[in-house]
């Protein structure tokens, strides 16, 4: 999904570093080598140092664990766009998920980086919908966030992959709402045998 | 909720039996009245004992009390349509669930009436647009459950209120996803100030 993102972000005009574990991690300098002279790839904290606005990519159970690597002080005042859903597959299929109902994974991030301005996003769809909202025309983008600011840059950024419809539903609780909305996307997934679907509220 | 898709039921032909821990609850018995000749009230027990579909209107975390009294006999062999959400609201606005995630209240019903045939339906979407699907058109009417002959009752039921998307979710573990976007659910109806919404899927 980070390079998914990362590359639709590179084409729209943006200057990406791809952070990981390692600097050197394989997938991450081959995916800079390719992605032209706008990218480039470090340190989660490299990562987290050189952008304006940071994307959260890391697998759901492990992204306070990364978030960590990469660094408080880094993050702080930062746009901190989480796409990361805390899915647990260690009991099998179908997940569940590892925090949820009172609680959620962007209310832990956003806890856990008070000085981050949190705004949950693009986690109730798959990659490939993501950056290629034309494939689901006219359906929702939710995201949510305590900064009005913060949310504004993310919907920028909506806009500018060509999504039509964000939809801001307040807080960064709403985050549980989002996050939850998983276990009946991987049914519908298993149901029509692909990711490329999406929501639209129709009132 | 009950009492609008009793008046539904009874509008499209059948004759409805209305459930309540009394025989003589006021409303059961005025709803009765108004609601013509095909229209009765009882205990739970004489509902569950009438139906050849059985509802369960009750709230979510007093469902499996409900289900008790209407008596595992009078249930067995019956589809049993679980229309309810598990909403908390003891710890105060939002409500949380009281079982999800691992569990859902569509399952728990199922494991204490293993002769019934349960179907998670219509919990997604508010009483109004349950019974005027037209306020909505081209949204999904989710269902699910483990078997197929009462699924196909249940959709009878749908197509005949005006609903032309019923969409089969599998067995009746996916009642977790039905029931966990509930809290997306507050939420936009926090926003939009009407519960008269639904979800469409975009592919």
């Amino acid at each position: 999904m980070g390079k998914v993102l990362a590359t639709k972000l590179v084409s729209v005009g943006h200057e990406v570093k791809m952070g990981s574990r390692s600097p050197s991690n394989p997938k991450a300098v081959e995916w800079a080598k390719k992605a032209g002279p706008k990218a480039s790839a470090g340190t989660f904290g490299d990562a987290a140092k050189f952008g304006e606005v940071v994307f959260n990519c890391t697998a759901g159970m492990a992204s306070l664990e990364a978030l960590k690597m990469a660094g408080a002080p880094n993050l702080a005042g930062k746009v901190l766009v989480d796409v990361a859903n805390a899915l647990d597959f260690s009991k099998g299929m179908p997940p569940t998920l590892s925090v949820c109902n009172t609680d959620s994974l962007g209310e832990q991030i956003q806890r856990a980086f008070p000085a981050a301005k949190v705004v949950k996003a693009f986690n109730t769809m798959s990659n490939s919908v993501m950056v290629n909202p034309g494939l689901v025309p006219d359906t929702e983008a939710f995201l949510c966030g305590n900064d009005a600011q913060a949310k504004g840059k993310v919907v920028e950024i909506m806009k500018s992959f060509g999504w039509k419809r964000p939809l801001d539903l307040g807080d960064i609780t709403a985050a549980r709402g989002m996050e939850m909305i998983l276990p009946l996307w991987v049914r519908l997934f298993g149901l029509f045998q692909t990711p490329n679907f999406n929501y639209k509220i129709v009132r």
